[in-house]
Order: structure tokens, then sequence, then C-alpha cells
């Protein structure tokens, strides 16, 4: 299996703020405020995305799935290997389903979703070599989500 | 929640047919062949999907996401209540939470994947009031994959 890229605390920061920025997006559009990122082995961003259920209306559009898409369309190959996905919120099961079969190397997230984060469910739904970090700005990531459901009360 | 569709024993075969249908088409594409049909709670086919990862260089594709994306488009909304999922195989983790995003009340599979189906990672992936049922034509749907697999080699 390709080695991801060999992020620095800072270059992870960076990546963050790109995926923080997908979140604005999100937010902006009406949707619910969750960003993604892909990487390349080379450290080039290859896939962006962030939630689109509400203008798809599809439950699948999550920022996640869109920017496994997009990366895939890039490379012009399915398979994600070697790559690492920044996201703001902890993948879902289905979103952790799909980062499996892309086999993505490197899942950086950024705050944890208590109730339907994949690891109520599973611990271990990835590739077995995938790493997993977390916590990179996940201040930020849980600000936007709160500032983001406070204003739809 | 809205009751599925109560479907007698020769409903779920006749749906059940219609996914192994979709199923043969994907194998006819060189997919592998699964495949799947929801039903509206009046008894309506409201989406088909087989699976399309090779077409569509996407391994989110799978023939469930496809169904679900499709019925969401029939409905103009993104949640499926009160409809029922049929599929050849039991679904992989990723499809295991879409079905569940969607809020899918009913899923009956043919045949089970003891590798990457979802209960090899967690047991209730489902919406809390969702039922499963398994076993449909398991036979059929399990043939089908076998001799793809054995053309492939």
């Amino acid at each position: 299996m390709t080695d991801p890229y060999k992020a620095t605390p800072a270059d992870d920061e960076r990546f963050m703020n790109m995926a923080l920025d997908q979140a604005a997006m999100a937010a902006e559009a009406g949707e619910i405020p969750i960003g993604a990122i892909i990487v390349s082995p080379a450290g080039r961003v290859i896939g962006r995305g962030h939630n689109l259920t509400e203008t798809l209306a599809d439950v699948t559009a999550h920022a996640e799935m869109q920017a496994i898409t997009a990366a895939a369309q890039t490379l012009g190959g399915k398979y994600l290997q070697g790559c690492t996905l920044y996201v703001t919120v902890e993948p879902c099961l289905m979103c952790a389903g799909a980062i499996a079969w892309a086999q993505i190397g490197r899942i950086v997230y950024a705050t944890p979703d208590s109730k339907r984060g994949y690891s109520t469910f599973t611990s271990a739904p990835f590739h077995p070599r995938a790493s997993v970090c977390h916590g990179v700005k996940a201040q930020e990531a849980a600000d936007i989500m709160k500032s983001f459901f406070s204003l739809k009360r």
C-alpha cells in the first residue's frame, strides 16, 4: 500500500482549514456545515466536498462522499490508496464504509460525533492498514456546527 | 413512522425477482451483479439500481445507493420512511449507513456477505424501528455472484 503524505502538524492544520472552508460554504448554502478534503500521497489536494443533502434532497450527499467521488474523478480511478481524508466531523457509518472501499490510507477528523459517528457502531471499519487521527482544529469544527444549529432553532 | 408495505411472501419473491433483474443487468455491464429495488408504503416500485462502480469509477456507486437516490428523486424528498429495500446481497457498512439516514423501514436481502456485509461490523445500523428479513431468493442471488466471479477468473 502506498504511504500517505507525511504531513507535519502544520500541514494537518492547513488541510483541515481547507476542510473548514468547505464547511463554511455548506453553512452559507443552508447545509449542515461539514467539509472534507482529500490529499494525494504527493501532498496535492485532489478532492473537495461539503454536505449537500438538502440541495440534492439526497441523504447520501455527505461531504466525504462528494470528496471521494471528486478525488476519483481527478485520478481517473476509483481507488484512493495512500490518500488522506481531512473531514471536520467524525465520519458516519456510511462515509466510513465509503472510505474503506476507496482504500484511503489516513483519516483525519476534527471533532467527534457521539451520536452518528462510526465509532459508536464499530471501531475498525477502515482498511486494516489505515491510520486515524483526530482533534486537529476540533474546537473550530465544533463551533461552526454549534452556531449553525443554534441559528436553526 | 409510516408502516412499510405489508408484503406477502409472494410479494417479497416478486420484488426480489426485480432486484435480481437489476443484478443481471449489472453482470451484462461487467459490474458485480448486485441489484436493489425500493418499494413505497403503498407497494409501488419507486427506485431501482444496480452496481455501477466500474462504469462510474466510483466506489460509492453501489446498487442500494443508486436505488436510494432514485427513490428520493421519485418522491421529491430525501427521506424514505415506510419504504422497503430489496437487495440481492447483504448491504455493506456504507449502504447500511445510507439506509439508516434514509429512514427505510424494512430491509430484505437475499444472500449474506460474510466478508463485507454490515453484520460483520455491527448488528444494528438501521433506524431503531426498521425490520430486517433475509433468505428470500438467496440461492439465485448467490448463484449469480458465483457465476460472475468464476467467469472473471
